[in-house]
């Protein structure tokens, strides 16, 4: 792979991955680190607070408890339609409450055009908190 | 997101999993750990052999530094055009030479219809040595 050069090692989000973001729906793979050490991944719709990546999850899932233990992640961004242009962000999350529950159907608007509940009702019933997982760039290494 | 449950884990690729791999080009995401314990992602094109995983990459690159360091290696797949259907496969890599640079041509031939030199001259002109690559899965969680 490699067709073109990466750019520099920057902490804050290049002007087109901006772009991308926002106006992709952008299905991007986090990775937390595991009880073990191995990564976990996962994989998020996500959407962004200036230099901040923003996903929903709940208190009940492997990836919540993997960063409460250690709030380090790293974040793959691939557009499908080019998969030879990428981003890796490198970051630390803040875990913040959802407890009116916004940022699904903030998020399942964007992507789908419908209400979270609307779009995927078991998940919609899951009775577990929901929190917003916040990932303040440390290194972004882009090609994009 | 999460609209379809997930099967089992299980230590092979399941049926589905495998068809996808073979038929589709796989731009996969692959976690390994950094010197630090967070996670380092790269895109690689992936083929299979048996339940293994392949890619090619060489002796000069980080991912190659952390996986001689620490094995353990976790792959992320998702069909571009069904975003929802994933595959997290955790294993543990062995790295075997490549010595006549075979895998960036077969899999380049598959993917792009090109020799790797013809789809990408400064990749083929890296004169670090090219490594396979080899991941053997020890669990698989999928919803493919």
């Amino acid at each position: 792979m490699r067709p073109t050069p990466f750019t520099d090692s920057v902490s804050t989000l290049p002007e087109q991955l901006r772009k991308h973001i926002d106006e992709s729906n952008v299905f991007a793979t986090v990775a937390t680190i595991g009880t073990d050490g191995q990564p976990h991944l996962t994989v998020v719709w996500l959407v962004r607070d200036g230099d901040d990546l923003l996903y929903s999850t709940t208190v009940s899932r492997r990836q919540y408890r993997n960063l409460i233990r250690d709030p380090r992640a790293t974040v793959m961004i691939v557009p499908p339609e080019s998969p030879y242009v990428y981003a890796e962000i490198r970051g630390t999350v803040t875990v913040e409450p959802d407890p009116d529950r916004a940022l699904p159907d903030q998020v399942s608007l964007k992507f789908t055009g419908k209400n979270y509940r609307d779009f995927n009702p078991s998940g919609a019933d899951d009775p577990a908190d929901r929190v917003i997982v916040r990932i303040t760039p440390a290194k972004v290494h882009s090609r994009i």
